[in-house]
């Protein structure tokens, strides 16, 4: 943290634009970490806001509920196949939380003792509280609480551009798919299978091959394992449809969402659940079958009813289609791109890419500079105009959804010379 | 879950009283959740809202900061004695398993390997998510995720109602603190000692007794343990003074602020710590001394902003005093409580109040009916016109801080018909 002195402050937004108190004027390329939608101060959240702050700021869903939060959830259950009810929470790592203990007491509630243990994909990333943290473990992120953490079956997922030796990438599926199934088939112990959904984002954009996802579900199926998919970061029109569990045609039994869901303007996450899933939690109090688990700001009526808002436009301005649209700006730069000496790989769907900088093209030796890339690219990306962030050494791409072509065209344009003035500090 | 098959939905409030769909109104007994400071619809905390929300909605943290986020930190700081840096996070939960990370990563930081084990009180609450379930485990909580939680040192907490047998109330106090001594004398191990400050509110109200906290922070510097502080629920005044480390003199290294933060209204959380502990975490990239802990909305200008405004009338309006004095009205119905024949004990601090129901006043039985308690409770509460809730055998009175005498004066009223009214369903 000693890189870091002093961090921009800004004061005001507007469109795809952050404003800092010095007036200096940045693209957010990030979405404001990949979940602004609209753009900043779009004014019919706002009003979605100030409305909904003059009536109820907040009531408990302790023993109660409230009207944003039922037409929310209402609205979250029309529009995901499937998904029978929603709990909520403040943000996604809660989300998962709440994913894991729901997919762990399904099976003491239906008198399954011996499924207890979680398989998940290597690489995921769930969120930094300690459960998240073992589902999505990391050992450079984590290493420093691993004894805190708790162990599961980490199954290998495949990335086009680093394709083990002696494997074609198909072939590299189907052993990381047989991998899954032979531990499925050899134990009776697995509680559930969680796992990103569409694409392993803060693992670096690594998008999964058509039919991965779609094996992985029927897998659960036959083996009778809880799915569990973390929509978070991919839905909502991330990916370029509205869930990723719908495109691939999926049918998991938890998803969580968050990001996106209020549109990026206040935190709040929901998980849902298949009717088989809420149906075990249902008993009398001294079964107690239920779920002990709730925040104090469940279901805040102010976030819910932006929110709410949020996904209505998302209809009345047909956002996944202006997304489709959009998103072929990104393949107009492909080449471009891929020309920098530094670039080895890019990965894009819909609204998110990733352009992952190497050393040496052949080899695809990943640049590691000694000071944080992340901090290079932030400052040369301010030199330019853009508010960039990196992953490790891939350069993402996340800009708000509505973004418009031209300014999706800027963004790019920006970025190809922000690598380009970076790299003489990373190689 | 079963029992409740339908939740009164509300849609307005204006001070202490909330309105649901039907036009019921109903006094808010527990602060919706502990949370609320001035009632609902406080004008200036709205105002706080809507003016933020046409400035900036959000902007993410990572590489960057904001204005009210900034403000609302050196605020945070200068109120908060000896107290340095302010991470920001979402809900409670989250700003415990930060508490825990930054309080485990330290001893790494500085190079001291062997300290990882935690070091909690038995009966404490710290949150719901898989870190806070581990240094908060309750067994009928969260028994069902117990082979997923890492283990603690849990210690007894004295319970001046509940002394074991052949023990004077001191002696127990003393054989507490003794027991904690000695395993900090025989091991070498203990990264840190988490609990609750002032009181273990969840756990049943258990107000500690004076001396009891300052003496473990006292033990903590002497056996070079990290001393946690979890003020979620009774910091800002639930308890009478501003913080419960501040009135009991205590030096804490990390302290966990949540709940009536932002005055009741957006969902934020706040982990401070010492300059010692955020000094451990400064390094160049490549020592890896940093804390991987990011949440999206974390910092979120809209609630920091709300936040803001809550502490500066805390100050504008004298709350501190005009709780000292409400809380007097508490005093005055202690023998009316305590005259029922279910009632075993209560236990008051400042805003909060614990009525412990039992079936033998001399046997001290819990109260243990088959339907749940709560339900009995909220139930004959809304009969009587309060939002009323229990927790476990305990009646709990959490009302908002700005509550006016004679409003209190009214809940405790209607308290007392209520719990003459539920006596039948629960002996």
């Amino acid at each position: 943290m000693k890189e870091w002195s002093l961090f921009d402050e800004i004061t005001s937004a507007k469109g795809v634009w952050l404003r800092d108190s010095k007036g200096n004027k940045t693209l957010d390329a990030v979405a404001s970490m990949w979940c602004n939608v609209w753009g900043h101060s779009n004014q019919e959240l706002i009003n979605a806001i100030t409305n909904q702050s003059k009536k109820l700021q907040h009531s408990s869903m302790f023993n109660l509920t409230n009207e944003p939060a039922e037409k929310l959830a209402e609205y979250l259950v029309k529009i995901s196949p499937k998904m029978h009810k929603v709990f909520y929470s403040d943000n996604g790592s809660s989300a998962m939380e709440i994913a894991i203990k729901m997919a762990l007491q399904y099976w003491k509630n239906i008198g399954e003792k011996n499924k207890t243990k979680i398989a998940t994909l290597e690489n995921g990333y769930h969120g930094d509280t300690f459960g998240a943290m073992s589902v999505g473990y990391v050992p450079e992120f984590f290493g420093k609480f691993k004894k805190q953490l708790f162990t599961t079956l980490q199954f290998p997922v495949p990335n086009k551009y680093r394709v083990p030796k002696g494997f074609t990438f198909l072939d590299y599926q189907n052993h990381c798919l047989e991998k899954i199934e032979n531990e499925f088939a050899k134990r009776n112990n697995i509680a559930a299978f969680i796992m990103e959904s569409g694409a392993q984002v803060a693992g670096g954009v690594i998008i999964y091959p058509k039919g991965f996802q779609n094996k992985i579900n029927k897998l659960c199926k036959e083996y009778d394992v809880i799915f569990v998919l973390d929509e978070i970061a991919t839905g909502f029109g991330r990916l370029g449809s509205m869930f990723q569990f719908q495109e691939q045609k999926n049918t998991p039994d938890i998803v969580a969402y968050g990001k996106m869901l209020t549109g990026g303007y206040l935190t709040m996450a929901a998980t849902l659940t298949s009717k088989k899933v809420y149906d075990s939690f249902l008993g009398e109090f001294n079964d107690w079958k239920h779920l002990f688990h709730g925040h104090t700001y469940t279901g805040n009526p102010i976030a819910a009813a932006v929110a709410l808002e949020n996904l209505k436009m998302y209809k009345k301005y047909k956002l996944i289609e202006k997304i489709q649209s959009t998103s072929k700006i990104f393949e107009k730069y492909y080449q471009k791109i891929l020309e920098i000496d530094i670039v080895g790989d890019i990965r894009h769907k819909g609204m998110l890419m990733g352009i992952e900088l190497v050393t040496d093209k052949k080899k695809k030796t990943p640049i590691h500079p000694k000071k944080s890339i992340n901090k290079i690219f932030f400052e040369e990306g301010k030199r330019h105009g853009i508010y960039l962030r990196t992953l490790g050494n891939i350069v993402m791409i996340v800009p708000p959804l509505a973004i418009t072509k031209k300014e999706l065209e800027l963004l790019l344009e920006k970025t190809i010379l922000t690598i380009k003035a970076a790299r003489a500090q990373v190689i």
